[in-house]
């Protein structure tokens, strides 16, 4: 099942992927976003009864948002492929090493990425990301599969000037639509095994990253342990894994992405988002 | 004006404090927090006239919480004074050290912040807080003052171990009620000078850290003049300026916090903000 959130005739809603229709779930489902409905804690059977009689829209009619656009929470995990951690001259730490973007900080599906006026550093990291469907706390990594709704693609865009200005990576990490989120969440009953995923990402139709999961340093089993000893998930919230090696600033010469260019990523049994960098004000 | 959020027989409201009263002004402003009353923009007199007319409820009568409960963005900024970055042995960083907290780190006045239990490093951490009252985007450091609502008292309080388990605080600033905010925001008017207030950290009534902001190595407008080079500012919006020496995991010994100790934060023309520590789950 793939869920979205999405704006029609400039009203948001959220609703779930029929062929190449959504079905908009908010009046069935009795709230706002898709948040909210996942708090409900819902079996697919039960989005399929709400789906069935919903109004529909046609996909290529809506605007996509970031499926969750409301999370309360957003944690990137730094450093997650030693093949990054290497070409990026650090050291792979030894617990993950979790900073944190703001919603608006993402746009959806097709939408431009923003590319600051005031660095020249802005680069790529395709990654795949992790949305959680129950309250987690203090939970052990053999249960923690249980409490995922589903998995989609990130841009987790970086501006390396920013984040490079001292230890903590936020500055880089927040520049306003820098990153994209989606296209939509595939649940989790659709991923057999979320560490067995090839990542690709492509600028200009150019593989600039491709990479398994299988090659995370902190599985997302490990991840979602770790961090529910410090902080309690929730419904909606999202983990970004962490980027392979690949990224534009590694290269020589280096490769920054520049109004016009197309990023692409591509996670195996999710589909591929898409954005057009575009300069910012 | 001193302005706080505060729950009142089971409901959550906001107001101004009048003398040992609070004018609850919900009904009055017709918004449902205080972060969407600053959204309002008004004046003294505005919030004056709002007051006249509203309900009372006796200040020692209801629990405060943290004065903007459901801001967008909690900035921290680690590293600022001087004194501080020369006794955690970190080198003072060219820019803004910055990190994110989650508002549920956070309780208000008079309430018990919580020692995790799956950590023995538990440290205090006394703070002067910004609150933005308008949208701040790309602003100049000379005109940044006039972005900001008030201030507060903040402990900043950090789990000294999980915040070195990599190069990110993330996780050593998250922990559930492990920090508070308050008791209230007094509002710009009455601070003349922001870079001139004493901050006093006493633990069970001995003074742990003494500073002006004087010291602060990045002033709070040249604190708004960077943070919104990369990301905008909203009413509600907090930045947390920084700790000064003194912290608990400097002292030789070590002297970390225990189950039944007393934080109390003071900043001149603020107030005194008072938190037992209580132990966690």
């Amino acid at each position: 099942m793939k869920l979205v959130t999405f704006e029609a005739d400039g009203v948001r809603g959220f609703g779930v992927v029929r062929g190449e229709e959504v079905a908009d779930l908010a009046a069935a489902l009795g709230c706002r976003s898709l948040k909210e409905a996942l708090a409900q804690g819902l079996d697919v059977a039960a989005w399929d009864r709400a789906a069935a009689a919903a109004p529909r829209h046609r996909l290529n009619a809506i605007r996509l948002l970031p499926p969750i656009d409301d999370p309360d929470k957003i944690l990137c995990v730094g450093l997650n492929y030693a093949n990054h951690a290497a070409e990026s001259g650090n050291e792979q730490p030894p617990f993950p090493s979790i900073f944190v973007r703001f919603i608006d900080t993402f746009v959806g599906h097709e939408r431009p990425v923003i590319a600051p006026a005031n660095s020249e550093q802005f680069d790529f990291e395709g990654e795949l990301a992790v949305v959680i469907g129950r309250k987690a706390r203090q939970v052990r990594a053999d249960e923690a599969l249980s409490y995922v709704a589903g998995y989609t693609c990130m841009a987790e865009n970086s501006v390396r000037d920013f984040q490079k200005h001292s230890r903590q990576a936020t500055p880089g990490k927040n520049f306003p639509e820098s990153g994209a989120v989606g296209p939509w969440i595939v649940t989790a009953d659709e991923i057999a095994d979320p560490s067995n995923l090839r990542l690709t990402t492509r600028v200009n139709g150019v593989v600039k990253q491709q990479e398994s999961t299988k090659a995370l340093v902190f599985s997302i089993p490990a991840l979602i342990a770790y961090i529910t000893q410090f902080t309690e998930l929730r419904p909606g919230d999202i983990i970004a894994t962490g980027t392979p090696a690949g990224v534009g600033s590694s290269r020589k010469p280096p490769e920054f992405l520049r109004p016009g260019d197309l990023i692409e990523i591509e996670v195996d049994g999710i589909g591929t988002l898409r954005n057009a960098v575009a300069a910012g004000a």
